[in-house]
Order: structure tokens, then C-alpha cells, then sequence
């Protein structure tokens, strides 16, 4: 029997919703300052573009995601839970959640476990991957919204679906990436066309 | 030109020194508890031997690893962090610290990237890879005193090369699996051995 489908699903934009609750606490604790609406974020990384905008905006903007509870209190991107679920109770379909923490460590890593229990609960628990590098693991697919994963191994085992985020939803995907508009859209055929090629 | 070589390295008792840590604060906080000194220990899983010694120290045991700090102040394993940096420095390798929490996460994930980062430098943070499942992570070495290392891929992409801790030093290797006594010993040549055959 050809081993189970191996899908890997990153947490930030495609599990859990970064983007809202950073613009939400960055107006609250710097209400004078500028900020980007959802509708305006272009680019992976949210402090690239405040720091276009303002060199010193992206110290600030650093702040909102470094502090305590941050991660732990994210909201689920909508039908992200019950898709991850239902994705794992497939036969032959083994999910790891896949993410990559961001260099100040420090509050984020354990509270991506707890913020997994939280919403998956413990089985889930066990399927984190963390790591900054996602091209060293091995799967048949990647659902993750930065357009551009790239690391040690220049020719992954997945193949990357582009989960739509505020920040990549006017991008074209690479020839060779999948797309995923949402939760709501059919993820399943998605997995059912690789199975087929396996 | 081939890829690097890829050497995953794993961080209790390759790295970092949790047997001796572990047992040093069992006979401190439960002087009058029965203990099992290294030279006695066999397999992997500490709470396994401590449970068949007598079943309530199983709990007592797990309450010295869920301790704040534990993994933090774990000293590093002799020859490691030199040994470590001077792989990291040979052409065409790449190195990662693949480790695999325990499920009570609270305290260990974040003081496993502080414990990198204080022996290691900041360079290496972004080369750890967490996850409880190393089978999927490719790669051409796994150095890893786990002898069994198993999950969902069935035929991972390294060799296991066992290093040996105090809870295996009697055991045979298994015949598809390298052997590394202390980081004093030639760890070059195994990944000479593994770079020709790529």
C-alpha cells in the first residue's frame, strides 16, 4: 500500500489570524500613528511594509507581535478548525502543522503549542513541526500563504498550495503553485489530485 | 555541484546534558526516593525505568523536566557546542538541531531555542527544527541517541547514527545504524563516509 498523503499546514494566515489582530492591537497601542488596513498589506512580511512606510514604524510594529499572549490569543482563520479536522479524519492522510516562529522566540513558540491544544486540542499537539526552514521536511503538500518558501533544500518533496491572504491576494502564484482561496473552497480536491498521482 | 550534506542533530544527550541534570535534582528533591544511578540506566524514556522501580515515580520523575529552567540550565554534553560549530563550518554542510519536546511543552520549547542560543549563538536558532516526528525531516545523517526513532514516514531519508548516552551504552546498534561513542570521537569521517555516497 503506497504510504499515507503527508499534508503540511502552516499556522500563521492559514490557521490562525495574524494580520487582524496585529492591525487591531497596533492602532490600539499607537493610535497617532499611520497603519496599513488589511485591504492595503502587499508583501510577506507585515514589517517591511510599515517600515516603507516609516522607518521607525517597523520597531513598533515588532512590539505588537513580541508581547506576551500575542500568539496564544489569535483567532482561527474562519473554517480553518473544523477543515484541519476533518482533513485528518481522511483515511491515508497524515496533517502536521508547519510553522516557522519568528526570530524573538521568546513568548511565541510555547504559545503556538498551547494556541494548537487550544483550538486542535492534544492529538495535534504531537503534529507540530516548528522550524524556520520548510523545505528540509518532507510531504506531498504545503498550504502556507508566503508565496516565496525557500531554504536548504532547493527542490522540496511538497508541492505548495498558496493559501490567500490580505498580503498575497492580488498575486499571480507561480506557475507551479496550487491556490487555496479559503477554508471554504474545495481543499479536498486539492488533496485528491496528488493522492491520484501518488 | 551535489547539495550539501545535511546533518541533523538531535539536542538531549547529543547536545545538551539531561541524564545527569535529571538525576542530580531527583536525589535533591526526593532525598529519601529510590534512584537509579546513569550507570544503571536502560531505555530511552527515564519514566518508563523509574515506573518499573515502583509506579508512583514516574509522576516525581516527570516533575523534575517540567520544572522551569530545567531544559535551560542543562549543561552542554562534552565536545558538543565545538564539535557542532566546527561541522557547521565544513564546506558544502548544513547543519539543524532537531529535537523532539516532550508533550508538556509549557516550559521546555522556549528554553530549548534560549538553550541554543546561549551555547550556540543566534545563527543556530534558525537552524532548529522542533518536532516529534523526525522520520519526516530529510536529510542525509540523523545523529540521535534515540535508538528507535519512528513516526509516519516508514523509510526516512537518513541514517541514523546512534550516539551514545548512558541508557544505551550497552546496546547493540542495529545493523542499519552508525555508531558515535562521544563528540570526541570521528564524526568527520561518518559524514566523509555519507558525503562520497552522494
Amino acid at each position: 500500500m503506497a504510504r499515507a498523503l503527508r499534508v503540511l499546514v502552516d499556522m500563521d494566515m492559514v490557521l490562525a489570524d495574524l494580520e487582524s489582530a496585529f492591525l487591531e492591537k497596533f492602532r490600539a497601542r499607537y493610535p497617532d500613528e499611520p497603519y496599513i488596513p488589511l485591504e492595503k498589506r502587499r508583501g510577506f512580511l507585515i514589517s517591511q511594509q510599515y517600515s516603507n512606510l516609516r522607518a521607525d514604524l517597523a520597531d513598533k510594529a515588532e512590539s505588537i507581535w513580541e508581547s506576551k499572549n500575542f500568539f496564544l490569543d489569535l483567532q482561527p482563520i474562519p473554517g480553518a478548525v473544523d477543515s484541519i479536522k476533518q482533513m485528518d479524519s481522511l483515511k491515508n492522510t497524515d496533517v502536521f502543522i508547519c510553522s516557522s516562529p519568528p526570530r524573538k522566540y521568546h513568548n511565541c513558540v510555547g504559545e503556538k503549542f498551547a494556541w494548537v491544544e487550544k483550538h486542535l486540542g492534544k492529538t495535534f499537539v504531537d503534529r507540530i513541526i516548528l522550524t524556520r526552514d520548510k523545505t528540509v521536511v518532507s510531504a506531498d503538500l504545503l498550504i502556507d500563504d508566503n508565496p516565496f518558501v525557500t531554504g536548504a533544500e532547493p527542490s522540496p518533496s511538497w508541492e505548495h498550495v498558496l493559501f490567500t491572504a490580505c498580503h498575497n491576494q492580488h498575486m499571480e502564484p507561480l506557475p507551479s503553485t496550487l491556490r487555496l482561496n479559503s477554508w471554504f473552497h474545495d481543499w479536498r480536491s486539492i488533496l485528491q489530485s496528488k493522492r491520484s498521482l501518488n
